[in-house]
């Protein structure tokens, strides 16, 4: 049936579990766990749940598609995943619970590999209140990480991307461009320790998911439709309208003006010295994680007020508008106006790397 | 940032996801899906709960370790990922409720072929209540399919694989070694139609999983630890006296009497013809996705009946014993003994496809 495969001893499949055990177990510690009857281990998890609305999310990232080891540490890999999954957890305002995952590793698997991507896995998770409760792992030709994440409302009503309504105000938390800044300054080979690059480096390698945010946007009440920036702003702002438009029987879309999309001095600069376009960063690169979302224009800064004191220093800009009119617009001062639907990040259009 | 990727059009990410969303909504008409209140499209699945117990459970397959597109047809693939993560749902005796899919698809993404899949995927699903509620799509290298299936236990006790104890009787459902048969026969470049064969390779190509059998031996309150054989008795057994062992504080091992392991005809026959071992076969031949358990000797002809109850046609066997020696033993009629601990497949020590 079988032979022995090439390229010398790395972890069996048991021991990668109980690493994976061994590591949960200390990182739930720091956090909550509570209803987690049965982890890792067996063929199911059990959770004792209360009643009440839970959401689950999951996020599969490949191996020279969503990461390059060569620009990433595996510890980075491992947060960058989490991230990814919280964050579509702080986009419906939920509270981070257990998370399952499955991993595929090229053989041998090395233990320094498997402990810095657990590592850094569970150190951002644990943070959050995130057990790793169970998973599965399997040989691959190429690194594999797929998460799935369960959430708690705890009494709280989910945030959908559905809700959005002609005349509201289009906003998002934090800076954009930041990631796709960091992920294009280390490809042209930048230093990562560079003081203006650093930034965009943290925010390619360890983006902050909008937890607390994203939950008090949600406790608010006043939040009409939410979603986590992932594919850029552009594609996910198009996804909103669509999606709210057919909540709304009735097709919507954006404005969305060039001057308010928050692009920091950092992006603005290293943009300037790659060649590059911070405002494409901003608008078509993806993976910032920040939080996109919609309000009656008078909310908009009460939402302000409640993000800053749930994430203090976290900024809400204003950048646009929801629309009657289809379609998604970018609107200059100057009163010249582009469309850019869809100009993000299509997994099966566009090669992220080449 | 990007250009457009070369072999010709296929579906797009934001197209995938709506095939998803409609084929799973298609389906689900056939099944219950109580509970979702918010299903593919948003960032995350939205579900609401009734307090009590549920299980989660997660496996990756990759394309050339666990399938192989030239052996199966796409529907295959899709219904064989659904029945190994159900068969861990009815390994605890959960009742299937959610499920949450990661697909990853070399460019570009061919309809048929996410067609077959989820096609074969959600027909296996909704026959036994599962409602597919959210997941990912992402380019890769190679066919991906992760599920994550949340099962409920409406009451029951789930069980593990922990409670087994020396002098209580080591039981299978069914036919052990028919999918490791069938790949066999597939690989040797056999006809899947030929009668003998035809078992073997529905084993292989579309595998049962025995949920309703689960529930009944859960439901009992007899049943002191159980599996499902994903990998083959050999290594399986191994891991259900480990962990019982541990959580009785003393090592514990397992005989297997190598005439009562449960061989096909028509396996042995296939075997014979291809100068195999059909007893290695069931031994060492992974997913057979049968359910392994443990319980009092004299309570196993009342479990069989449950069994026979549940799954009409579908037998127990008793085919060996806990014991307090630790390790695992195949003990022949004659006398012969050996040792055979994690003799199945290891996803890190051994090659499956070459």
């Amino acid at each position: 049936v079988s032979e022995p495969l090439p390229g010398g001893p790395g972890l069996s499949e048991e021991e990668i579990i109980r690493l994976a055990g061994a590591l949960a177990a200390g990182a739930a510690g720091a956090g909550p766990s509570a209803g987690l009857k049965l982890g890792i281990g067996d063929d199911a998890a059990v959770l004792d749940l209360a009643q009440g609305e839970y959401v689950v999310t999951t996020d599969l990232m490949v191996e020279g598609v969503h990461f390059d080891l060569a620009l990433m540490a595996p510890a980075d890999v491992g947060w960058r995943a989490m991230a990814a999954n919280l964050s579509d957890l702080a986009a419906m305002g939920a509270l981070p619970r257990w998370g399952f995952l499955s991993l595929g590793l090229k053989p041998p698997a090395r233990e320094d590999l498997v402990r810095g991507l657990l590592g850094g896995m569970l150190e951002l998770g644990s943070t959050h209140g995130l057990a790793l409760a169970g998973g599965d792992t399997v040989r691959a030709p190429v690194g594999l990480v797929n998460l799935c994440l369960i959430g708690a409302m705890a009494g709280v009503t989910p945030v959908t991307r559905a809700g959005a309504r002609a005349g509201q105000a289009v906003c998002v938390t934090g800076w954009l461009g930041q990631a796709a800044g960091g992920l294009a300054w280390l490809q042209a080979g930048g230093d990562a320790k560079d003081p203006l690059a650093a930034p965009l480096v943290a925010a390619h390698r360890r983006p902050t998911p909008r937890l607390a945010a994203g939950r008090a946007l949600a406790v608010s009440g006043l939040v009409t439709a939410m979603m986590d920036l992932s594919d850029g702003v552009a594609s996910d702002l198009a996804r909103l309208a669509l999606a709210s438009g057919e909540a709304a029987g009735a097709p919507l879309g954006a404005v969305v003006a060039a001057e308010a999309v928050p692009v920091s001095e950092a992006a603005g600069e290293a943009a300037q010295r790659l060649g590059a376009d911070a405002l494409a960063w901003a608008l078509t690169g993806g993976e910032d994680f920040e939080l996109l979302f919609t309000c009656r224009p008078a909310d908009a800064p009460a939402l302000a007020r409640a993000v800053q004191a749930a994430e203090p220093g976290l900024a809400v800009t204003v950048l646009g508008e929801i629309t009657a009119e289809p379609g998604l617009w970018l609107a200059h001062a100057d009163g010249r106006r582009a469309e850019m639907s869809f100009q993000g990040y299509d997994h099966f259009g566009y090669d992220h790397f080449r």
